[in-house]
C-alpha cells in the first residue's frame, strides 16, 4: 500500500499460469492498486507466491473486498464458464481472444453483468486489444483505406503445439515473422491485396528425438495444412540445450497499419508497433490498466459488459482529467 | 446525402483555410455526414466552393440546424475567440493546439458549454490528439518507463515563417526531421534522456532575393535563438521555381513512443507513427472523425469541454457497437 494513495483499488487475480504471475507483477507497478488474493482451482499452498492464495471455491468471501477480478484463465474452456459465474459477484477484466465467438461471449457476460449490476471488460490485451482499438481508430480517421495487421516476430503458442504432436518431434517452438517487402509496400501507401501467408512467414526451430528421421519431420511440418503448408515455412535442428537456452522466452508483438488517402489522392498512412519480450506479461500490464478503467467506470454506475471501444482513455490512466489534459494533451 | 443514411450528422465549417477545406474534403468520405454549410468572415461570394457559404454573422440562424460545428481557425486569435462565443448555440470540435494555454481554454469553453447545455471536444488533431492519446495509452500500459514523441519529417509552419523574416530571404521552407541514431536508441530500449534538440535536426530550402550575400543569411539562420541555435541546422539556396516546384506541399507527420520494463526487467516497446502527405487533410480527417464522436457523445446527454481522452473510441466510427465486436476486435 503506497501513503499517495489512500483507497487502492483491490484486486484480485484469478488464475495463475503466465498471465496471472504477469499481472501480479504488473500491479506492483501500479501506486494506486493493491493485490488482496489469487484465487486458484489447485491447493492454495502449492501456488509460488508472496501473495494470498485462496481457493477459487471461497471467492464469494470476497465479495465486498476485491474491486476488481482479473480473470487470466484460457479463451478455450476457463474464461467462458469463469467469467459469467464470476460476473455475478464481482467486476471483471479478461482477455477472451476466440474471435469468432466474441458475440457470444458477450452477450452471455452482459447478461450475468447487466442482472448483478456489475461491470465486465472482455476480450482486451493487445489483439483482441490495443491492436483493435488502433483498427477502429485507423478506419474511423481514413475512411477511404485499408487496414493491415502483422503479428511478429512472435512465438506461436498454437503453431509450436501443432510442431510438437508430430511424431519424432520431442520440443519445438514457432516463430511467425512479418515478411519486411509485405510491410515496406504497406508503409508506401500500395495498398496491396495481401493474405496471412503473403504477410508472414514460419520459422521453426526443432528437437528430433533420437533416431527419428528429420526429412520426414521436416516435410511433415511443411505440409500440414492451415498452419504450414501456405506459408513459407523454415525448419531448423536444434538440441534441446540450444533450445532452452535460445528460445525459452515469450518475445512477440505486431503491426496495424492503416494506409488511406484523403483530399484529392493525397496519401497517408498510420502505423502501430509492438515489440514485447514477453508477450504475457505485456498482456497482463494492458489487463491491469484496463481493470483501472473498469474500477472508475463501475463507480460512475456503469454495468454490463464492456469492450476497449467503449473505455474513454483517460480512465486508464491514475492521473486526475486536469493532470492529463495541462501535461498530457 | 447517402442512402444508406437517412439522417446524416449534420455539420458547419467555420473559417475555410487549408484545415477547412480538408474538412469539406473529408466530410465526403463519410457517408453518414453531411455538410450544412461553411462559415466565414469574408464575402461568402469569395469561397471557391460548392457548398453553401454563409456570412460567419449568419451562424445562429443554423442553430437547429447544424448538429456540430468544426471551427477550423488559427489557434492564437481565432479559436479563443470563435469556441466559446459558437458553443453557446452548437456543439464544437476545435484543434487548439496552443498547449500550454489548453488548460485555461478548457475552463473558459466548458463554462460556456455546460450553461448552454452544448458539447465541445477542444484541442484535437494529431498532436495534441492522436500523439496524445497515445502518451496515455503508453504511460497507463508501462507505468515504468518513458514516452517519446519525435515531429517529422515534416514541414514546420512556425520555423519556415521564422526563416522568412530574415534579411535578404525572399521565400522559404523549414522540415523538422527526427534524427535516426536517437529514434533507434529508443526502438532498442535504452530510455535515453534526449533534448529536442537531439532527436531532431532542421533542414532550410531558402530562396535569397537577389545581391543578398547568402552566407549572412546562412549564419542569421544558424545562430537563431530557441528556433536554430541548439540544432543540427543544414541551409540549402535553391531557386524560386525549385521552391515552387519540389516545396509546395505540406507533408508532416511523426512519432510517440513508450519504452518501458514489466516484471523483472523486460523490454517493452509502443510505437506510434504517423507518415502524411498532407498535414492539414490528415487533422481535418480527424476533426471530422471527432464531431462524429461529439454528435453522438452529445445525443447520450453529455455537455461541457471535453477532450481526446474523454472519448471512447468505438464513438469515433459510423459502425454499430456490435459490428465494431463481431468485425474489428
Amino acid at each position: 500500500m503506497n501513503t499517495a494513495y489512500n483507497n487502492p483499488i483491490k484486486i484480485g487475480i484469478v488464475g495463475y499460469g503466465n498471465l496471472g504471475k504477469g499481472v501480479e507483477l504488473a500491479i506492483r507497478q501500479n501506486k494506486d492498486m493493491e493485490l488482496v488474493a489469487i484465487f486458484t482451482r489447485r491447493d492454495p499452498k502449492e501456488i509460488d507466491t508472496t501473495a494470498k492464495a485462496v481457493h477459487i471455491d471461497k471467492i464469494t468471501d470476497y465479495r465486498n473486498i476485491v474491486d476488481v477480478m482479473i480473470i487470466c484463465g484460457g479463451s478455450s474452456t476457463d474464461l467462458p464458464q469463469q467469467v459469467p459465474y464470476i460476473a455475478q459477484w464481482f467486476n471483471t477484466v479478461d482477455s477472451f481472444d476466440t474471435h469468432a465467438k466474441i458475440p457470444e461471449f458477450f452477450s452471455t457476460v452482459n447478461k450475468v453483468a447487466k442482472e448483478h449490476h456489475t461491470l465486465s471488460l472482455i476480450s482486451t490485451g493487445w489483439d483482441p486489444g490495443l491492436f483493435s482499438m488502433l483498427r477502429v481508430l485507423g478506419e474511423s480517421i481514413l475512411p477511404q483505406g485499408e487496414t493491415y495487421t502483422f503479428w511478429g516476430k512472435g512465438l506461436s503458442q498454437g503453431h509450436s503445439d501443432a510442431i510438437r504432436r508430430i511424431e519424432g518431434v520431442k520440443a519445438g517452438v514457432q516463430y511467425t515473422i512479418p515478411i519486411e517487402t509485405a510491410l515496406e509496400r504497406v508503409r508506401q501507401g500500395e495498398n496491396p491485396v495481401l493474405t496471412t501467408a503473403e504477410k508472414h512467414e514460419r520459422v521453426c526451430y526443432v528437437v528430433a528425438q533420437e533416431g527419428s528421421d528429420k526429412s520426414v519431420i521436416e516435410n511433415s511440418i511443411k505440409t500440414m495444412p492451415n498452419y504450414f503448408a501456405d506459408y513459407n515455412t523454415t525448419v531448423h535442428f536444434i538440441s534441446e540445450e540450444e533450445l532452452k537456452a535460445n528460445h525459452s522466452a515469450m518475445p512477440h508483438g505486431g503491426k496495424v497499419f492503416r494506409s488511406g488517402l484523403t483530399g484529392e489522392q493525397t496519401k497517408q498512412n498510420i502505423e502501430f508497433g509492438l515489440t514485447l519480450e514477453s508477450n504475457p506479461e505485456f498482456t497482463a500490464s494492458v489487463l491491469v490498466a484496463f481493470s483501472r478503467a473498469v474500477y472508475k467506470q463501475a463507480k460512475q454506475g456503469h454495468t454490463g459488459a464492456v469492450t476497449v471501444f467503449d473505455i474513454p482513455l483517460g480512465a486508464l490512466s491514475p492521473k486526475s482529467a486536469e493532470e492529463l489534459r495541462a501535461n498530457l494533451l
